[in-house]
């Protein structure tokens, strides 16, 4: 069997999946400043009514444009791998897939969602859009967008990155992305913080405030802003990534995976490739899906579910989600994409409905993972790719103990070409094992109890 | 018609193709000190007598060993695309494919070689392979190799860029290479150089001479030296690409190219690519081959044909090529790869038997033409490749003034996601048109008219 599976253009899936229609529960609502639901048009500002349309939409199947198809077959279908190097130096029998997002151009899974959601605000007459990136993974991703579009792009970038990752803005740039370190003085919430505190190193809260605020106070109407992770329409376009690889084992004759995996920050990734998968759980089938968190940011595993903005600033409406309070600064890991206090709603909703089975693990491990992999299969992957990795080499060694030929599905979400410096200081030992201390979880709980706006709260394993 | 074409692995290449098989005039021999042909066995203390042998053979085809493709198949068949964006953007009415070389796991052609070259010297008893490196691109390609084989790696790296670099740097020790400065206080070439010059930045001539002496000079006789580019095993290996490629286009009915491009530094990438049509030519097919190569460092286009060393610390025998003499020190262009004085003797031939016509590019043209790649297709290209791009849009412009629809068939040598440094320097203005002074010429024109074991001279072009 070959070791790499494509699908032919032909056979990309043409919808994306809705898993809104499928949960057994309805979702919670969004609610607004005043605590009441949020109404799709009071998100007008923010985002086109085309995209909000999706975000509430409770269709199960929903179309792809031809025209933001044609812009993702330079790289889609993305190729799903069978990783026989690994299970050769695990012994397993379980058969290990990878789903490869890797291959897009800005080396994520990110441009799956950056493509239509730049699309869909073209179609709306939008000409510039306005977002935030941490290490730039983002930040790239709707650059390359945008490009390909026909729009503008402003990023703000947090100072630090900025200043530490130069060749991510370079990225950006020859995209012809408009990347400033945020907090910037182009805008009222960057000039107060700067006043405040100008050496600040800026963090995705102050971003996001400089975003969401270019978008909203444009004159002509003409900018909105985008958001690479958590919404619902974030999901939904995502599940391309599992759509793809269901398609793909099947034209092996491979059956359904006994476990799917996948690393989860926002929890875009996870979702694309576990919703599909939840579908037929949902249906019946005996699938363990796990989302794979980072021990020291372990949302879904150890914070409570509650009603919680998405942003440190408070702009955002506040989300039914495992949070760990919006303040929660998480403590300075290298996968830099996982380190969010919350979690996409959807997401979290599979994981109260016992559809999901987090779990966390600790950096060191990861890293470990990360190491054999590049030794094994050759590739060098992300630091956020390394928790999936990680849960993969549990589940493949659990297959050894029990003796069982299952099949294992993850997603391997992106290449590490660019963030080596994680590398840098585990290979010399600079990593150590890291739990959030229980502490930290107190000040979680102490946010989220003096909060106003936090009608519903259900403990979860913590 | 997809936009990639994609080989199973039972249709991968068995056999490498040897061009030397199959030239109109056989090569000219290589000479060693005395100015007699080297004999083998006197390249037995560098090289195992496996490759030696490769080196010397002049049969037709030559089988992949089943181990070495074992390997390869973690990204081989690689992918052919069809770069339709581009297409669309120069309204050519040209079909321009590209051989992606750059989903390797190091990310260029590279570690096509290093792997059979690591497994032969496995083979022959062998423990350690030396090698020095530039910017870091075959260091990792070989450090990459011996690790999936069972080898040590010790890359000697220029320490300019070792210090400019430690992105490429960190992806050695990712795979266990030995990666140090170079000069160091290892060898007696590096403690000489030392001692007189303390803050050198190193070169590749000084890199070369520190790991032909550790693999010469190891008691045990079980370390070797590698060599990237040059030498015949090297283009023999590369010929997967240009055979994948050939395989690839009947497989969706097209016909031979009108025309095969590829980027000349020392000339693997671009044989690798060109060699198997360059058999069709012989043979009476009406293809343009062209070697595309730095206007700053035009061993193709400008230099004499002659003898001379492969290396600045002559230390090499004398090979018959284009050169711009082993003294030469090109200009700091960004495509690093290609800054070498002189050329695989086999591509040399090929170009005084008129079968490939090399174009000489400015590195302006080819910075615009890497930004159009990436705003149109998408990728990020190597600053080497975007050379082989620049010739690629020259030929589509061609093609569409004189209204033909050719088949232009380019390899894409490698990503540039790590060498984003060139691409910044282009976008703020940096960047000057450059071609090499006449005056450089006259001291390439000295340099081996001194030189006492150069008995054949034909002047090229110049």
């Amino acid at each position: 069997m070959d070791r790499k599976i494509h699908l032919d253009e032909k056979d990309i899936p043409r919808q994306w999946y809705n898993i809104a229609a499928d949960l057994p529960t309805p979702m919670l609502p969004t609610l607004g400043p005043d605590g009441n639901p949020v109404k799709p048009e009071m998100l007008a500002p923010v985002f086109p009514m085309n995209i909000i349309e999706q975000e509430v939409s409770t269709q199960r199947w929903i179309d792809i444009p031809e025209e933001v198809l044609d812009i993702l077959y330079r790289w889609r279908p993305a190729p799903l791998r069978r990783a026989v190097y690994l299970e050769r130096y695990l012994k397993t029998p379980a058969r290990i897939y990878y789903k490869d997002e890797s291959t897009s151009p800005p080396g994520s899974h990110k441009p799956n969602t950056a493509v239509p959601q730049a699309w869909y605000n073209k179609q709306f007459g939008i000409k510039r859009l306005t977002t935030e990136t941490g290490a730039g993974q983002w930040g790239a991703a709707l650059a390359f967008a945008c490009k390909l579009i026909g729009l503008e792009c402003k990023i703000f970038m947090v100072r630090i990155s900025f200043d530490q990752k130069p060749f991510r803005k370079l990225m950006m740039q020859v995209w012809d992305g408009n990347c400033v370190a945020s907090p910037s003085s182009e805008t009222n919430a960057g000039r107060a913080i700067l006043e405040k505190y100008p050496d600040t190193p800026g963090s995705l809260g102050m971003a996001i405030s400089e975003a969401i605020e270019q978008a909203v106070t444009d004159p002509k109407g003409q900018t909105r802003y985008s958001l690479g992770s958590v919404l619902n329409h974030v999901m939904l376009h995502q599940t391309i990534i599992g759509l793809e690889a269901k398609a793909q084992l099947k034209k092996i004759g491979e059956r359904l995976p006994d476990v799917v995996i996948g690393c989860a920050g926002g929890g875009s990734n996870f979702a694309g490739i576990a919703f599909p998968f939840t579908a037929d759980k949902i249906n019946g089938a005996n699938i363990e899906i796990i989302p794979a968190e980072p021990a020291a940011c372990p949302t879904l595993t150890r914070a409570p579910f509650a009603y919680d903005h998405g942003d440190t600033a408070c702009m955002t409406p506040l989300f039914p989600m495992y949070s760990l309070g919006h303040d929660f600064v998480p403590p300075p890991i290298h996968a830099g994409g996982l380190r969010y206090h919350g979690m996409s709603p959807l997401v979290c909703q599979c994981v109260v409905e016992g559809l999901h089975k987090p779990r966390a693990i600790d950096q060191v491990e990861c890293y470990q993972a990360a190491l054999t992999w590049a030794q094994t299969e050759g590739f060098i992957c992300a630091p956020e790719t390394s928790h999936a990795i990680a849960a993969t080499i549990q589940e493949a060694n659990k297959a050894k103990e029990e003796g069982k030929e299952k099949v294992i599905l993850f997603s391997y979400s992106g290449h590490g070409l660019m963030d080596l410096s994680g590398y840098d200081a585990f290979m010399s030992g600079k990593l150590q094992p890291y739990q959030l201390p229980d502490v930290m979880l107190e000040k979680t709980e102490a946010c989220l109890k003096t909060h106003p706006k936090a009608p519903q709260r259900k403990t979860g394993k913590w």
